[in-house]
């Protein structure tokens, strides 16, 4: 075991996101450790009930209602809580205690972002917010740093999970906003007052950040044009259906080129239901699926498609941007990007386990099926598919005609092992019944 | 103007990548002196041979055949010769000369990754290489850093856009492997010598990187297995599509659980061409296109979509790492993320530009789409379709019978400016032709 300096954690909240984060935090810690080259001891977490039910068993001794005490002497404070106060006042006292700041507090970077980053900017600390725009997806590292030499000209984002759940569900089943709206709610896609999503509050929250970046500029959030999806009903989706379209909620941010008159160029960001052709790659991004569609003048496409929401993927973010901070403390800089302290062995391909697609030409005659079937069995390849098709004529498989010409066999395996597998494929070719071995192809995704 | 501190550049190579990266470096000096906090200088461009033809013109003095001067003194050497001769001792003499590296050379990192990140370890100087694993696509910080508090399982990559470009027509047009090389080569898409693209060498290389990186372990190239797509023909494309399958070469690196009687994961990384299921996300990735299909434990499935080469294209993940490394040289650390110096203004919505759908309810009465016409076009909004359909009827635009009913009128526009269309809207719904504003909708996309 490498010795590490240890970076003291704290959290502010507990709820779907911040229980997910402690809960990884302690399970990973050696596996943490190994990645951002200090050891990350969650200090504390700071809740406003500590006896509330939690969607994570967690040590109860770590549980305060004090975060200003627990946030003095922290190295990373990692801010979870959520709505603008008082999340700002701690956000700000953490800075100024010395801390760098995770949050995935898109209200608060929406509605307060240039106060907290000149917070940060004049003591030196960092803020870290990938879990702010779009859960799980990487998109503010790409924008930030990825596209850093490039000219973002758009971006199109799908970046509520909620709202893009109603509206697939509407697409897919020709229902009515209210009524999907209400089993939304019941399953938990969508809150009690559902207004923060369906009317597009935090789709423009999310904007903001996004055009922020994109086109290094601070974006106010009154800057960004809403509107929600409660106006969109089964009429207006069937409409779009039948002229090739679907209806997303959309955050568009443009670039602007200097209009007539004008100096400079200028940006636009809103955010409204807007028809996308079926054809486009952000029409098929289903239920509460996120996906940010960047075009900029070098890359060309972009597209970064995940979760945008949820515990345990939003908590990834979260803890991505942790090891980052840690390594910044660490090693003063980007650094340790090199990481390579897990040092897995590769197994060789032998070993693999896949499922796979077997295709031969055999010999047209009764019982080749039930011999070519004998040999995967004995070789540990089990069968889930077969099709046999005398040629120019197809069969159901294993009832083929006897006859003196050739049948194709095309076999979908299980998972099995290639070792196993390349073994059985040389049996099978060198069995009397099997005439040729067409093609054998690993089956790869589910 | 804020003066900057001046950061020297030195180009190595100037070939597809190289001569857009310096054409841009030069174009775009001051929005990324803004970026950067620095102002970039190209102090040079080291080739084999100055008067070679150039994809972009650039000024001759730039041009030396001496790389080892240039690279003294340069705090950021951008390497894009390719190869590993005599790219890797001039990368090591930039390491040791203080300057940060930036590369696209999956080959070198590939096979000597470990001499350079060590050599860079021992001197504190970062090697960047965005462009190395999937051109334009930002794959290397969302594995690096968004992803390092998080266990990645597997990636299925398409990594070779050659490759993916020939599979591709191969599916769609039913045609044969040489063929579609030919052409390919042709066309510019596959080289003249195109083993290292259809072997699987270049993959494989990227492959070796992208689980070097998911994985933190060392993954040598040897260790990574590796078939190319030559075997594939035209029957077995058709097989596959018969059963619901695509055919495309994908890099997987997937982590293993302990196997019986061992202790500890393992990882395997292999490149073939396998079967991926019509409805995978992977398997709309059409023509030359490359994406990065990764599956983590907490974030679940993301994808990450774009171009995979390119000049200009690779360009723009170059530059990316051109502005990381001039930040850490500023700032001496991550910093300066939040880059404002743009400060672009935010247009109105009402000067926003797109298209539209409007949905209106007419009198069914002969001459009522002239009406709408003239008001649309008094408007300044261009009609692109129209589609009228009477209750229960479909007709031709423009000639429904006269009727004392209503009709349903659903106008596509060109762009038009947001005001005019509200404008326009209002003047519709005050005339005595239209019954009822049913619908505006802006189209995004294309």
């Amino acid at each position: 075991m490498t010795e590490y300096r240890t970076l003291r954690i704290a959290l502010l909240g507990a709820g779907a996101v911040g229980s997910q984060v402690a809960d990884l935090l302690l399970r990973h810690g050696d596996e943490l450790a190994d990645r951002a080259g200090a050891k990350l001891e969650l200090a504390g977490i700071a809740v406003r009930d500590v006896d509330a039910p939690r969607d994570v068993e967690l040590p109860r001794e770590l549980f305060t209602t004090d975060a200003e005490t627990l946030i003095v002497g922290s190295d990373i404070v990692i801010e979870l809580m959520g709505g603008i106060e008082p999340a700002r006042t701690q956000v700000l006292h953490a800075i100024t205690s010395g801390a760098d700041i995770v949050t995935a507090n898109k209200a608060l970077l929406a509605t307060h972002g240039s106060e907290i980053f000149d917070a940060a900017d004049q003591v030196g600390a960092e803020v870290y917010y990938e879990a702010a725009a779009a859960g799980a997806i990487p998109i503010i590292r790409p924008l930030r740093d990825s596209l850093a030499g490039d000219r973002v000209v758009r971006i199109m984002g799908i970046v509520n999970g909620t709202t893009n759940y109603i509206l697939d569900r509407m697409d897919t089943e020709g229902a009515e906003f209210a009524d999907v709206l209400a089993q939304a709610q019941a399953l938990g896609y969508a809150e009690a007052d559902p207004t923060a999503d369906v009317e597009g509050y935090d789709a423009a929250q999310k904007a903001a950040i996004l055009a922020s970046l994109a086109f290094h500029t601070t974006v106010p959030l009154d800057a960004v044009h809403r509107e929600g999806i409660t106006s969109v009903d089964a009429t207006m989706i069937e409409a779009a259906r039948h002229a090739g379209y679907v209806v997303k909620l959309l955050a568009v941010c443009e670039r602007l080129a200097a209009a007539d008159g004008e100096e400079g160029e200028s940006i636009s960001v809103r955010v409204y239901p807007a028809l996308v052709d079926r054809s486009h790659p952000l029409a098929s991004v289903h239920g509460a699926n996120n996906a940010v569609f960047v075009q900029a003048e070098a890359a060309g496409d972009l597209m970064f498609y995940g979760a945008g929401a949820g515990g345990v993927q939003t908590a990834s973010a979260v803890l991505g941007d942790v090891v980052s901070a840690a390594r910044r403390h660490i090693a003063g800089g980007v650094g340790v990007g090199e990481s390579t302290r897990a040092n897995l062995p590769t197994v060789p391909i032998g070993r693999v386990i896949t499922r796979y697609q077997i295709t031969l030409e055999v010999n047209d005659q009764p019982g080749v099926l039930a011999t070519v079937a004998g040999i995967l069995s004995e070789g540990r390849v089990s069968i889930a598919t077969v099709e046999q098709t005398v040629i120019g004529q197809d069969v159901d498989a294993g009832t083929a005609p006897a006859g003196d010409g050739s049948a194709r066999l095309v076999i979908g395996t299980h998972k099995a092992r290639e070792q196993d597998l390349s073994e059985t494929v040389e049996r099978l070719a060198a069995s009397g019944v099997v005439e040729r071995v067409v093609s054998v192809l690993r089956v790869e995704g589910n």
